[in-house]
């Protein structure tokens, strides 16, 4: 399965009915050393950097995240406002 | 298919052997309006921030895009040296 199939499914995209959207993923694996889990500062700048190129709410974020073993996925989904014009 | 098993795959993970990675993808789907196409800065300024939670070579970054419609997927992989110890 691709990226694009996984984010974006099959269906045919028209685009003029299209939202527009951002998904930020950030998969980690530890080695085996106690690294410091750096992923929730990572991920508070990794939103203070996107939020300079589209205008982002608070309640346009959705986040995830899923831990197996010393590997971690997060998640960040980002639905922009329709008439939405990046900076 | 979780995102879990694409970035991780299935084969048991032992801590003591895996290497330290970090991926990060921004998939973004554009909306009608031909807005301007910010991602190859926005690339750049996500490195720059991972680049103060890790020590990170130009050598060590494989950047891959993707691009179908208005859908784009870009795709940071990241391998960290062994002895790495996160800033």
């Amino acid at each position: 399965m691709s990226l694009l199939s996984y984010f974006f499914g099959n269906k045919p995209k028209t685009a003029s009915v299209a939202k527009e959207r951002l998904s930020l993923i950030i998969a980690h694996e530890r080695g085996g050393n106690r690294a410091p889990d750096f992923l929730p500062d990572l991920q508070r700048e990794l939103i203070a950097v996107i939020s300079k190129y589209v205008n982002v709410g608070p309640d346009d974020i959705k986040v995830q995240l899923e831990k197996q073993g010393n590997c971690e996925i997060l998640e960040v989904n980002i639905t922009l406002p329709d008439q939405q014009q990046p900076k």
